[in-house]
């Protein structure tokens, strides 16, 4: 079984009808589900989740990114999430059964669709074609305002489509990362300065671990510190590991971990790994649990 | 979603074409799935698992009943296995969204429909009609060859169906009980004695945690012994509660845990009680899981 997720993030976050006639394409698919839609009127943008075999997703995000392009008109676009364009940002996930390089491939694909059809399409992170345009912050730079400039110049000619500004639609980021599992620690203190001397020392940027990004929050209101992390590859460091490190250290200032939290949706996979490292189920898989062998089954 | 688990265990295990027009039973029922057909020909015996919504695996427990009962004669079985009858065992398990009452409901149910067809039941576990009952070992005590002089006797009475020895089918006992988890700590010594001995300390029947069988096992070939154990409901004693313990027993003789092992199938529920334990994620749901999404969109 393969497991194809893409999180489209388009720039309309206010018309529900416009909203949901860009769901619907999604929902002629049938080997698709569409299991999200979140909209976020001060941002004027939705994400939307849904997931399915890789072809078909392909073909739904492409229906899906001719209807927004279609509706969406940037020019009066006012939102408080920085954007480039009206599909802003096409990520595609493996989530199971799927190797970064098939995902990596769809992108590359959808993108040079998108790219015949007039629309202008930079690739990002796994599907980035040159280092420097790895980093979504990177390329979204200046947004939509400044793109007529950037494309100006040579350093930012498109990966796909005509090198021209198209008012309406602005630019598309397209591109294949590993599922993301936003995770929080939080601490038995109000030392906010320890929140974020933790999360320095856990992550990547200054020498923590690997696909790890994190900062640190104050939670005023609960009387408590958090460790908010962003895991980019559970592969590579997962739950466990930050966590036990974040207990370790916050221990030595005889700090303890209230709880931990998981934000938002987050593959099996995942769990794998946690029954692995805490019971020493070095042999556990996916394919034991009931639930798996249902959607296996179908 | 709701989902109920059937795992009949019926008296034939060496005929193909008799198992595959049993099985094709349960598939003619479309909201049902069949995940697995086990067949052990020493034991004469197969076990079936299949779930669905509760009132679809009802239907279909009762056609694959029906098909059993036809094509099995238990004047000509012999076997490993303790059995009592044709379809000898019937457990209903609630694996997702469904109480215990209602596959208690379930099991009462067919076993009426089982009755009026002539069959003769008893109820156990969960689904037992007295505490003297509830127990499998010991209704099937005597087995099928004992059962005509059992019968005789008042006290054990069918608890559906008529009450005359039927000897083409045995008798069938139907029940309700929580998902199984077979589960194994092994233990980096060969002194089997110490496997024993925690056993017994881990067990509910001496004292220990409850919903816990467990035996020691001595696994020569690995040079390792193993406290394996049934954990009969996890949410009362789970993984983490029986695999602290074991680690900690051991780790008083200074013996390591080599490894754990779960064994055959278990529902994402037991997964969700071992992220909650071992990071203080208090509040992390199946819900959050992708592929439990996936199940519950359709």
């Amino acid at each position: 079984m393969k497991i194809l997720e893409c999180v489209p993030n388009i720039s309309e976050g206010r018309d529900p009808v416009k909203i949901a006639s860009i769901a619907e394409e999604v929902r002629k698919h049938p080997g698709v589900k569409l299991l999200d839609v979140s909209s976020d009127k001060d941002h004027n943008r939705s994400v939307f989740t849904f997931l399915g075999e890789p072809p078909e997703v392909q073909e739904a995000a492409l229906s899906f990114a001719m209807k927004a392009i279609e509706l969406i008109d940037m020019q009066s676009h006012r939102g408080g999430h920085p954007r480039m364009g009206a599909v802003d940002v096409v990520p595609f996930v493996p989530v199971q059964g799927v190797e970064m390089k098939e995902a990596v491939e769809v992108a590359r694909r959808f993108g040079k669709e998108l790219g015949k059809r007039g629309v202008y399409v930079y690739f990002y992170e796994e599907a980035a074609t040159s280092p420097g345009r790895r980093e979504l912050p990177h390329i979204r730079k200046g947004e939509y305002e400044g793109l007529r400039e950037k494309l100006m110049g040579p350093e930012w000619r498109p990966d796909e489509g005509p090198h021209a500004f198209n008012p309406k639609s602005g630019a598309m980021v397209v591109g294949a990362r590993f599922p993301l599992v936003a995770y929080n620690v939080n601490l038995k203190t109000k030392d906010f300065a320890l929140a974020k001397e933790i999360a320095r020392k856990v992550r990547f940027k200054d020498g923590g671990f690997p696909n790890v990004r994190a900062m640190g929050v104050n939670l005023e209101d609960k009387g408590l510190v958090q460790v908010s992390m962003n895991l980019t590859n559970c592969q590579v460091t997962g739950i466990p590991a930050v966590y036990e490190f974040i207990k370790e250290e916050a221990g030595k200032r005889r700090v303890e971990v209230e709880e931990s939290e998981v934000i938002g949706l987050i593959p099996l996979t995942v769990l794998e790994g946690i029954v692995r490292h805490y019971v020493k189920c070095h042999r556990f898989s996916i394919r034991q649990v009931i639930e798996q062998r249902i959607l296996e089954s179908e």
